[in-house]
This record gives C-alpha cells, sequence and structure tokens, in this order.
C-alpha cells in the first residue's frame, strides 16, 4: 500500500481482484450471438412463454391500488416468510419464519453469505466446475479455491470433500447446487447429500446450498434438500426466478436464526432493502395462485424440451459424445470427443450455423483449459422445434469440424 | 487462520468484520417507536403520499401489457441510460450514455464502488458524521477511516482533506455527500466543490459523490455537482428513490467509462441484474410524465416542511440550541446544550412524548460519542401539523430534561 506521489500520467488505483480482469474473447462472442436467426443454448434463461404475465399483472394492481407503502422503504415482508415457510415444506424441510431471510435473489444470497462468513483468502471447497456468478463472489474475495471432483451420475465427490478436511483444510464453506446443477445438469445422490451434512457437521463447516432448480424436477419429485438434514450447518439459498419470473428480484435464504443481525448488517449495506412492491407481488401470487399447478405445469413443459433436446442428441451428435439425462434445472452436460477446441467450435458455430453454447471450460474453477472437451447446452429457452433445429447444425458443424 | 480441530460446542465460524458487531440499544428503541401514534423523525423516508402512485400503476400496466422480456433478465435499458444523461443536464452535468451505469439504488452505487477501489484495509477519506448506509460498507471492508470536520454552514472542510494528501495520505477515494448531507443538512458552497475536484485531480485520488438529494432543493436550484467540474476524478451516484420511490430499487453511477467493465463483475456478483421490469418503469415514467413538475411539485411540500420545522424550532426550543437552514435533502441537524446525554434523551422521548429522533452520536464514524449532543430531525415524512406537534413534544421534554 505504498505509493509514490502519484503523477498525472497515473491511472485511478482499483482493488487488487480487479487489476488484470478484463472481459473474456467468450463474452464478446456471446454478444454477438443475440444476433436475429440465432439459435442460444448460452444462457440460463426460462421460458419468457411461460411467465405468469396475466397473474403477475393482477397481483401488481391490487399491490399498487392497496397501500401507498409498498411504494416504500420497509422490513420483510412476513407474510412472504410465512409462504416461504409452507413452500419449504413441500420440500420436505421444516422450518420458522424466523429462519427466514429475504434477498433480492438467489445471486444476492450467495453473496451476502461470502460476506458474512469470508475473509480476504480464506479457503472455500467448490466443484471443478462451477457456476460463474459464485466464482464471480470468489474472485472479489480472492479466496483460496479447494477443487473436489464431480461425478455426472450422482454429483460431488464426497469422498474428495472429506479427505481435504481430513487434511486439515478449514474452509469458510462449502458451495454445492444439490439439484440440477449448473453448468453439469446433475442432481446429488441423495446418500451423498446425507454424508456432506454429516461432514458439516463433524468438521463445523457451514454448506451452502444454492437450489434455484429444486421445484424444477422432471421424473420424480426431487430428493429432499440438505437443510431439510439439519437446520445448524446448511444454508439453504433459494430464488423465485425461476418458478415465476427473474425480474421480480426475490429470492430466500433458509439459516440459523442467529446469523439473521449480522446478516441484516451485510444487506442494509448491500441495498437497504429487497423492493417492498415485488416482494408484495410474489407474495400475492402465492396467495391468488395455486403455485402447485404453475410449478407443475413448469415441470410438464421444461421436462419436455429436456427430452427434445435429449433426443435430438441422440439423433444426430457423434458416437463419442456422451451426456446423462438431467433430472432436473436447465442444463445438459455434453462432453466431446479429446482434442476438440471448444473456443474454435464456438467461434464457427456462432459464424457458420448461428447457434451459441457456452464452452465446459469457461466453468472451470481455475480459469484453465479444464479436462474433456464440453459443452453446456440450455433446453429452458427455447420451444422443442428450435432446440431440435439448434442441434441438428451442431451436429452438422462437429461432423464436419476438426 | 490456523484453527484447532472443531469441537462440538464450536459455533460457526464468520469473517472477522462480523465478530462483536450487534444491534445497538438505539435500534432497539427506534423499532419501539414504530407504536402508534409516535411521531417519527428518526428515519429518511420520503412521504408516501407524494409518492405518483397512479402513474407508477400506469406505467407498470404498460410495461407488463407490451412484452414478456420485462420479466426476464436482461441488458440494462438504454432507453434510460439516455434519460439520466438527460436528467444529469439538468444539473449542469454533461455526460454519455456509456458513462451511466444502472444499479439497484444509490446504497448499491456505494457498496458496488468500494468493491472496485477498496482492498481490505485501505484509507478511505470521510467527514466526521457520516451516512450510517456508507459507514456499514466500510465496516465491511475494515477500511483505515480519516476524518476530516464539517462546516455547518459551507461543508466538507476541505483544508482538511487537503492537509491529509499532503501528508501523504492515499485514500482509495473521498467520500461526500453534495446537497442536503445526511446527517448534517448542510450542501457544500460552490468553492469547497471546486478546490475538492482540484485535490482529487491532483493527488489522483477520486471523489464518490453520493447525491440523493441533489434534485430537492428547496431555496435556489441546487449549485451543480462536482461530476459537472471533472468527468475523470468524481464517480457520481444518483437515485430515484427519492424522486420517485424507493420501492423501485432504481439508482444510477456516471463514471468514466473505463470502470465499466470491472464495475459490471461486481454488479453482477451482486445481484446478476437491475429489475428489468422497474427499469422499464421508471424509463415509462420519465417518458409520460413531465419528470420536471413532479419535481417541482416535491420540492414545493418538501421547503414547505422544513420551513414548518425551523419555525417550530424557532419557536419553542431552549435558546442554547443551534441548527441551520437546510437549503436541500431531508434532514435538520440540532445541536443542543454540552452536557445532554443523548441516548437517555432519547429513551425519554419515546417513553414519556413517543416522539423519535436519532442522536448525533449515531453518525460518528468513531462510534463513539462524537462531539457536541446533538439530533438528525427528518422533515420529509410528517405533514407539518404533526411537524409542529412533534417538536412541540421534544420542545416540553427539554425544558424539563436535565
Amino acid at each position: 500500500m505504498t505509493h509514490t506521489r502519484p503523477t498525472l500520467d497515473e491511472g485511478m488505483r482499483l482493488a487488487s481482484w480487479a487489476r488484470g480482469s478484463e472481459r473474456s474473447a467468450m463474452q464478446r462472442m456471446l454478444s454477438i450471438a443475440s444476433r436475429p436467426g440465432a439459435i442460444s443454448f448460452a444462457l440460463g434463461l426460462p421460458a419468457p412463454e411461460l411467465f405468469p404475465v396475466e397473474a403477475i399483472n393482477e397481483a401488481a394492481n391490487g399491490v399498487l391500488a392497496g397501500d401507498r407503502r409498498a411504494l416504500q422503504y420497509g422490513p420483510t415482508s412476513g407474510r412472504l416468510r410465512r409462504q416461504v415457510v409452507e413452500l419449504m415444506a413441500r420440500r420436505g424441510v421444516n422450518c420458522r419464519e424466523e429462519q427466514v431471510f429475504l434477498t433480492s435473489g438467489a445471486q444476492q444470497g450467495v453473496n451476502l453469505l461470502a460476506h458474512l462468513l469470508l475473509d480476504r483468502g480464506d479457503q472455500v471447497i467448490v466443484e471443478e466446475m462451477i457456476y460463474p456468478g459464485t466464482r464471480q463472489v470468489l474472485e472479489l474475495f480472492q479466496a483460496e479455491v479447494l477443487r473436489v471432483p464431480t461425478d455426472l451420475e450422482t454429483g460431488m465427490d464426497v469422498d474428495s470433500v472429506e479427505r481435504l478436511l481430513a487434511r486439515g483444510a478449514r474452509p469458510a464453506f462449502i458451495y454445492a447446487i444439490t439439484d440440477g446443477h449448473n453448468p453439469l445438469g446433475v442432481s446429488m445422490s441423495a446418500p451423498k447429500r446425507a454424508r456432506l451434512v454429516e461432514l458439516a457437521r463433524l468438521y463445523h463447516v457451514p454448506v451452502v446450498e444454492d437450489d434455484p432448480y429444486g421445484f424444477l424436477c422432471y421424473d420424480a419429485p426431487c430428493e429432499p434438500p440438505m437443510r431439510a438434514l439439519d437446520d445448524e450447518w446448511v444454508l439453504y439459498v433459494g430464488s423465485f426466478s425461476k418458478i415465476l419470473a427473474p425480474t421480480l428480484r426475490v429470492g430466500w435464504m433458509v439459516l440459523p436464526e442467529s446469523l439473521i443481525p449480522q446478516l441484516s448488517i451485510v444487506k442494509e449495506a448491500a441495498d437497504i432493502d429487497t423492493s417492498t412492491f415485488t416482494q408484495r407481488v410474489v407474495s400475492s401470487f402465492l396467495d391468488a395462485c395455486a403455485v402447485e399447478g404453475h410449478v407443475q405445469s413448469l415441470r410438464g413443459e421444461y421436462g419436455a424440451r429436456r427430452d427434445a433436446m435429449l433426443q435430438a442428441l441422440e439423433g444426430s451428435f457423434p458416437a463419442e459424445a456422451r451426456w446423462a439425462k438431467p433430472s432436473a434445472g436447465f442444463f445438459v452436460w455434453v462432453e466431446l470427443p479429446d482434442g476438440i477446441d471448444m473456443l474454435r467450435l464456438l467461434e464457427e458455430s456462432i459464424e457458420t450455423e448461428n447457434v451459441a453454447f457456452i464452452p465446459g471450460q469457461a466453468f472451470s474453477v481455475s480459469g484453465g483449459r479444464g479436462g474433456t472437451p464440453a459443452m453446456r447446452l440450455n433446453f429452458s429457452h427455447n420451444p422443442a422445434g428450435r432446440i431440435g433445429e439448434g442441434v441438428a447444425r451442431l451436429a452438422r458443424l462437429l461432423s464436419r469440424f476438426r
């Protein structure tokens, strides 16, 4: 922190995490991919045609007609917190209103928990492939990232977690996406959930359970989240973005009540409060509408889109490509033959086929090349017909690509 | 960071800033003050009866009827950024769309800038009395706070800033509220604005100019903000919370374009994006409604409330009490005779007079007792009659308090 007297040529000094960080070539390519006619499997967007626009509009009208305090700063809605308790009960989670903390979405939830738990340079255990929004948070804290592998059928390698802890790692938290992993699509097996919770208790390391997709299971109901097994060491992060609409920017956490005073300080420092208006809109939607019916229809439609994507892959992708059937969430993870340069593949895909995806290496924690060449394909955003067309174009490219 | 094997009795490890932080006795008292019949001068709330509810409702209906992408994740609205450019032009600021960065409110703006500019333990220059939302942000970063005094008629003591810089201080930024200072009510004089900008340029230290009240000047138009004098070292933070409604959670910053890529990383890590819906509602309001007319009516009404408070103070407060007339913002800062125990005064005020305010020491950076006993009185939230009644009750208490 010692600086000589600055000269006029010197630029502004930034925080150390920010030095040298820059927009990647991939991000540039992906912004090109929003041009007309493009089929994008790149982003994790819900389908706009499934947003319950009329119900949200009705809820918004009711809220604005009702009470001017809907436009004011305000304490979080007790009614919405009680509704979250009911929602969680459907997932097999037993919690109380006092354990529910409302957020401006799941990303903010993870960010606030990092501020609460993490000192700069602290250790964190994550999987080798990680949701980039969480990676960004860890980068801000310059966390020491300890990586464990993921099995594509059963999820996080919990034995590796145990080895790290047994050898003396003392992470501030373990980060897990239990259902419909982003980017890998996998849901963690029930025995692994139980074992990870045991480790958290034994080593007194909290697990941040990021669960944006746990209500979107397509074959059978999802296993209960880890929070159903433990109310002390599992910090659950939920979101209305995927089951209602992202624009409301409302999510929640379920946590030990003892964390809430300090968490409230972080939240207030972040953005004072979550919009009173959108909290009430969500609350009114949950009251008025059979939310179970809405979520059921999402499951039907997104499940059909997943099946359309799997069928298209089956019918046209090269025999060496491998993927697992995701039981939840928005993504299929496709591994391709060794030696394929994924950035070049993406570039050609955008140039010649007008199709976008995200190369697997973009999710690698180390930021390096990653292992097996892979692509994350989103199936939630496009209707089945477009999915078939986009996969066919990708297959055509792959057949001539070397 | 060395830890012995944790035992079952050990609690969860928190980030170091959070150890020992707890809810203050004052916060407990203030939550009591929300009971019926209470008159609260404590919080900085806009008047709900002045919210343009019908116009917002109309805008919301239009947005929801128009385009389902209003409910989706999305890039920030270019239209709203262009409207901010026009708004800023009315303050004498010349900026371009590419320099406007939309946020979920001014608090988030300051928070994002701290993440961009501040390493843990870095120096920051602030005034001795500071807006608590900013103090919370600095506490998260365990910043080394360098304090300068404030003159109640002309604002921040810029000579003290110069002395600190000349002696070798190298702060990550200088934090300033130019108009309607919270909590002191003062607006910085034009010569001080110019001098602070000169210092920022000379020493290459950015100034974070927090300006939630700059559109709410009651006597003459506010002086142009510092951003009007410099587009390189002044980082301007604005908000729609006070001129439209807090619930929309939309604010903006005006910054050098070169900062925006890294700032976008911090923003995405914070909450992915600001609600597409509320951005469009604000945009539609700005289009449909003569915003100048709305702000003009706010100035008239808030100015009248300020005058009601000053008149009541003049007529009933003890002769030793001192205050200045704020030309902008939401607050009057009242200094009381030495020796008054402000926490006990607040307690009695709540118990016997049902009136709440915030004792000056709550804004002190050191967290200590502060200097002169003082109170921050908000005049925006209550109608003039209630203001008169509340001040009379406070005066009655002061006359018997020793």
